[in-house]
């Protein structure tokens, strides 16, 4: 069984004045200092990482980060579109469920502020189907498909949408690592330009550059040793077709339906055990077909559900969500994300969570989606 | 302890009439034939490749490979530049380490043909560092480097490396896999024009299409039921510095050394109970380097020693080298490589190597490297 022992990210946004590699020395310095342990003490590295091969000719990290740490230990790059971190996390768990009293830091980056705005469409087009990237289709239009498919079934309208950036925005002006720190009002939102209809602006998460890293340990006299640890329970990961027009239905993630199942089997928990989730809201509508597809709300009722507004910080609900602010409004610097969940699910666990700290939380769920649900990693934290 | 319980490649080459995925299909299909196993049987997939985001915008393999199979299971892409197939594989075989009796799928595979050279020289480049991308240079550049300072120390002539080439070509002609199936003589090597200054074009491995596919399974059942298996004795992966100026010597791969090293310590064999061994040779020099690095041969030694050809076929030597034909004549689709390199020992300790098949072959060796070095996976099966 391993524990994450520790967590460092660097705030996200516009980070103008570092490379990518910049950013992945901050954090795995920054991780290091912070639960004082030694690089000699760290037995592997996993990273994810989705773009710098795609925008800037730059692959092989595993020599490139061995360079930068000055060690010769095994690093492992791994690629899942925007669920890159989630794998990195899923695969140096796996790793260390044969590798008794190891450590291993877990590593997520991306550089993408650098290119103009049309360059990174096109580059997150990589984790869609040839045809659709044929098709002309980008991230937003291939959720507002999916945002149309929901609303005309369940007869909700935008303003349901609106409501989860609404809550994220407000938890990301508690979070000072996040992008964006201000409230939004729902009817700045409501009134923000269309991107692809009926997804505008303001439901759709920023482009961003960050890193964030965790120590995951197996060794049982270092976990001893580190006050602020906690379990990882379960880590899942399930995949689905490519492409939109072969799934069995637009009306679910099936990939995050099958990962959460067998997270929760493997735990034994329940729904309401969960006090906690960071959830993929790469764009509104994603959230609300999370917290079906997770099992948290009945399908269908999300968009009623979230006008309540109970997974808001300061509801008196069972469940928050999202209180770094989600992709939405902390930020996506697509390798990062699930190292980042994962990393607010550890401080609301161990109490470190400061302004945006939740009472009595001792399960919690990361749950980190690549393309437009082709990959889902559901992992299940808990101490 | 997992075994290799099937096997199975596409011929390396020039494949005009399929895609990167087509040639996925046709090895995760054929090997599922090959072994009799149904897909419903495996547990997960590993998947090498490096360049598809670079060369074609096309990432997020797993949700790709998930439609192709029509499957849920979890799929992983991981990346090292050259030694992606052999990370692959390293990473699988960790998976199953904890995960008993289950089987999983290893997949590497590359398109390259499709491209201009020029494309595909800058390409590679992705597994180098900013500085020697920026400095011009290229992989045959940063071996030529490499091969000058080995020679100019041990007093070598381009001759002593075209002994590479001329055993490789010839085990090629020996396997209807091969991009290259025939024999060349030492002098057209020698004729050949220079690519950098000491390599020449044949002492360049080529630019190549394929896939190779292997099927590891921790299943006791399913290998005493597969009449061809081959257990993994060990599989160590080390890093070095991305860039070679920051390496200590220019006169070995601390990182093949390294792996090499913690291999023999874990299977407690000695090199002379290897009697095949497939080894990198994406330019000849590398496996001159290779034979000292991983111990076969004292170091300066290599020079000299190839021209005896112990390790060609035929030879009534101890340890034979590249059957496959090595990079140099099989080809370098570069995320297959590593399988293709596993898939050869595997046909070889269960006699399965046709014209090429070494007496009495109890254990074998792979050696993967990735860039110039700066990571290397070495693994040992045996029967």
């Amino acid at each position: 069984m391993s524990s994450v022992i520790g967590y460092y990210t660097t705030k996200y946004g516009e980070i103008w004045n570092k490379s990518l590699f910049d950013l992945v020395e901050e954090v795995m310095i920054g991780v290091l200092k912070t639960t004082h342990i030694e690089k000699e003490q760290i037995d592997a590295i996993f990273f994810g990482n989705m773009l710098a091969g795609v925008l800037e000719n730059n692959l092989h990290a595993s020599a490139k980060i061995s360079e930068i740490l000055g060690v010769h230990i095994p690093v492992f790059r791994v690629e899942a579109a925007c669920a890159s971190g989630g794998i990195a996390f899923h695969l140096a768990h796996q790793y260390l469920a044969s590798h008794k009293d190891e450590t291993v830091l877990v590593v997520g980056a991306e550089k993408m502020n650098d290119y103009p705005v049309e360059t990174i469409t096109d580059a997150l087009m990589a984790a869609s189907s040839g045809e659709e990237q044929e098709a002309g289709l980008t991230f937003p239009g291939l959720y507002a498909l999916l945002a149309n498919t929901y609303m005309e079934t369940f007869h909700y309208t935008e303003e349901n949408l609106a409501y989860v950036a609404f809550k994220n925005h407000y938890h990301g002006s508690l979070n000072e690592k996040a992008q964006y720190q201000k409230q939004i009002l729902l009817e700045t939102i409501l009134k923000s330009p269309y991107v692809a209809d009926p997804l505008k602006v303001l439901d759709c998460s920023p482009i961003s550059d960050g890193a964030s890293a965790v120590i995951l340990s197996s060794s049982s006299s270092l976990i001893k040793k580190n006050k602020n640890t906690t379990r990882v329970l379960a880590t899942e990961v399930a995949t689905d077709t490519i492409s939109l027009k072969n799934r069995k239905s637009l009306l679910e993630l099936a990939a995050t339906r099958i990962a959460s199942e067998k997270a929760f089997s493997k735990t034994k928990l329940k729904r309401k055990n969960i006090k906690v989730a960071e959830i993929h809201d790469c764009f509104t509508i994603a959230e609300l077909f999370a917290m079906e597809d997770l099992g948290f709300w009945k399908k269908g009722e999300a968009g009623k559900r979230i006008k309540e507004l109970s997974t808001m910080l300061g509801s008196n609900s069972d469940l928050i969500v999202n209180t770094s602010g989600g992709l939405k409004a902390a930020g996506h610097p697509i390798g990062a994300t699930g190292i980042k969940q994962i990393g607010e699910i550890y401080l609301q666990i161990t109490n470190q969570a400061e302004k945006r700290q939740i009472k009595h939380c001792q399960y919690g769920l990361a749950h980190n989606v690549g393309g437009s649900g082709g990959t889902a990693v559901v992992t299940i934290l808990g101490s």
